[in-house]
């Protein structure tokens, strides 16, 4: 039987190695933002179906693990199996994103947060994801975002903010890809996609990584898009990055005023580079602006992403907000960290015989606990080297024996007696 | 539309005054929980429904939130309506404690971890109450649990480990209540009550404090027992609490060995002082030995407790493993806290004029922040006091304006300029 007993598919039990790793980067993360003046807020895990399927979360509405209604009747049972709706047995669900309950939690408190709100939100979310490789059913999102600006400080304050989170996880080598998402339509305009396809024109370019150009290419001319003209395009893009607008005449499609803008974000952001990348789309439907992405040169993928997306925050209110939001890639980036050297605390094993009086244990634990360390306790066995390999390994500093009379003997350094 | 935007029936949302001060208050147990040798761990909020539903969770296994069968199909639906057995969509669960969760998890990651295993778990669970005050859907619990510990010095750690988080919380006048569950049995056989009826009589018991002595005289009289004598013995253990075994001959019910291991593990727990209270019960049918509580002279509540439960963890390995477990009513515990001096770190308001240069206003923000400052730039209001007061109830400590030109005024302490 003990073999079979696990986590629910998908989902990760953290032992204190990993926990403690993770916490320590979570922590790291919040104490940048904070610094950058966002402030932690929480919300429960579950919302309302009706906020969760009001359109706001895209496909991961989908995704969306549904909670049972209390106390279903057998009549609604029954109702539920003659219309084939299972999801009216459902009146909860759990969160998919933290976007859509910021949504829900601004439009709950608006009154008593701030004109400008900056705020940080580091907590679990849930999806219905198929098994594979990478992708879990529980994971953990940091999203700071602020609502209620909109100019482009907000942008600077949320790249320069990653950047300095991104930093105190000592994680070295990231740049910001920058795009705006009234570019993307500008470039579709000239190729004379209709408003309608622009989605899914935006999905092809999207897979440009995937796919190259020739690919991207010959798909948009199934959207009616002249396909070697789309192709010269997107060559011209590649690399240009921002001399798109140096050398000559910029390019048509180009929307200078926003160009410009990026270029005074690229100013203005403190920590990290920005690269200028017309054909970067970030999968989500509800930006409105300015889309970014942390990259790094190494990896093939993105470390987390956000942007600006004017038309959401506002949706349960009923009225249009200003939003922009940055999020990081807590599950790939915490990979990606070196083990840190956690042996900031003084941490002391206290081996001791069995019969050694509890009272006299507990006043010796209390006393180092006193003094600042961490203690452990541990009964004496035939394998002593085990109980010091594992403290060492557990970032235990040093160690000692107590008799069974209670005489207590040297303490050792833990490091060099395992030589 | 807007004043009806709420969190689901019975959940909060936390704005950031309050997320702050619980994860101060959840920071604080986390440390002293650690320096006294506990190891944090993590599950997935979820459980398979086998494991929530294995009859370790007594009466709250009928509060789990029930989470739906991915893709239910039209004859799964059927079939449920026709068994009216709606659970039979549902093949996960939220867990509705982190006791179940730990048993699972001890028969996931046995071979992992060590001999003696002390875990921390501060997170929240579940239930499907009626909503009333004070009672909430979503909520924090913090467990500390020594497994494979069978002596007393599992109690003794972790009723001091308990004490030194009290403490680290700043709250004064706490005491701990004891009891085993031994001496409760061996009080109920005096009594002659049968074997299958001893859970009835102790819930019987467990309303002392509401229906006094003569209430659960009276009660206990239905289940057989002779009123006048159970009054007499509960009149008698009431107050006496350590003297019961000092004047003259102790009762017969008080298992002279059991009430020794009581002695030993008041004298040997530091920080607190324990009380003997005999007909201490605690609700859940799990515990097998030592029971204890958080108490308060001015309070009608407990403020947690635990025991020992030595049948339960093995359960889901199919072996006998020795545990005993602690937890804290967080959600009680936070209510009752002073509010914090948080104001530790320098934190310092920039208000800016409107048209100031993003690059200017960042780089300033970064060069504070560089210094160990926490930064909030506000733009200019006509109500500058507005912004000024915020930022002095949030903590802020000084305040600075920067002009349309960057030029950056004094900065000024933010108490003082409220007067």
């Amino acid at each position: 039987m003990a073999s079979s007993v696990t986590p629910p598919r998908g989902m990760r039990d953290f032992l204190p190695a990993d926990k403690a790793r993770r916490e320590h980067a979570l922590g790291s993360i919040r104490q940048a933002y904070r610094a950058h003046g966002f402030d932690e807020i929480e919300t429960p895990v579950m919302e309302d179906a009706a906020y969760l399927h009001a359109g706001l979360g895209g496909d991961n509405e989908k995704l969306a693990f549904a909670v049972m209604r209390r106390g279903i009747t057998d009549e609604a049972l029954a109702a539920a199996a003659a219309s084939g709706d299972a999801l009216s047995l459902a009146d909860l669900g759990l969160r998919f994103d933290l976007t859509v309950p910021l949504a829900r939690f601004y439009a709950s408190h608006r009154a008593d947060l701030p004109a400008v709100f900056r705020a940080i939100q580091v907590a679990p979310v849930w999806r219905a994801e198929r098994p594979q490789k990478g992708r879990f059913r529980q994971f953990m999102q940091c999203d700071i975002d602020i609502i209620g600006e909109a100019g482009m400080l907000a942008e600077v304050e949320l790249i320069s903010a990653t950047a300095s989170a991104i930093d105190a996880l000592g994680l070295v080598g990231c740049r910001i890809r920058v795009n705006d998402r009234r570019i993307l339509a500008r470039l579709l305009d000239t190729w004379a996609v209709p408003a309608e396809l622009h989605e899914r024109a935006l999905i092809t370019i999207d897979k440009l990584d995937k796919i190259g150009v020739s690919g991207v290419a010959e798909e948009l001319a199934g959207l009616g898009v002249d396909a070697a003209s789309a192709a010269e395009t997107l060559g011209s893009i590649q690399n240009a990055g921002w001399h798109l607008a140096d050398e000559g005449e910029p390019p048509a499609w180009l929307d200078l005023d926003v160009y410009d803008e990026l270029l005074a974000i690229r100013a203005a952001v403190t920590g990290i580079e920005l690269d200028f990348d017309p054909t970067l789309v970030r999968g989500m439907g509800y930006y409105t602006g300015t889309i970014f992405e942390i990259s790094h040169p190494e990896l093939g993928y993105s470390l987390g992403g956000g942007g600006r997306y004017d038309g959401m925050i506002g949706r349960f209110l009923g009225s249009e907000v200003p939003a922009c939001g940055f999020s990081i890639g807590f599950e790939r980036i915490i990979d990606l960290l070196a083990d840190d050297d956690d042996a900031v605390t003084d941490a002391v094993l206290v081996i001791h015989e069995k019969n050694a009086s509890p009272a006299e244990l507990m006043a010796l634990k209390q006393r180092l606990v006193a003094e600042g360390a961490r203690v452990r306790l541990a009964g004496r066995t035939k394998n002593t080297r085990a109980l010091l390999e594992r403290a060492l390994a557990d970032g235990f500093s040093r160690y000692a024996f107590v008799a069974a009379d209670g005489e207590i003997g040297p303490f050792r350094p833990l490091g060099s007696s395992l030589d």
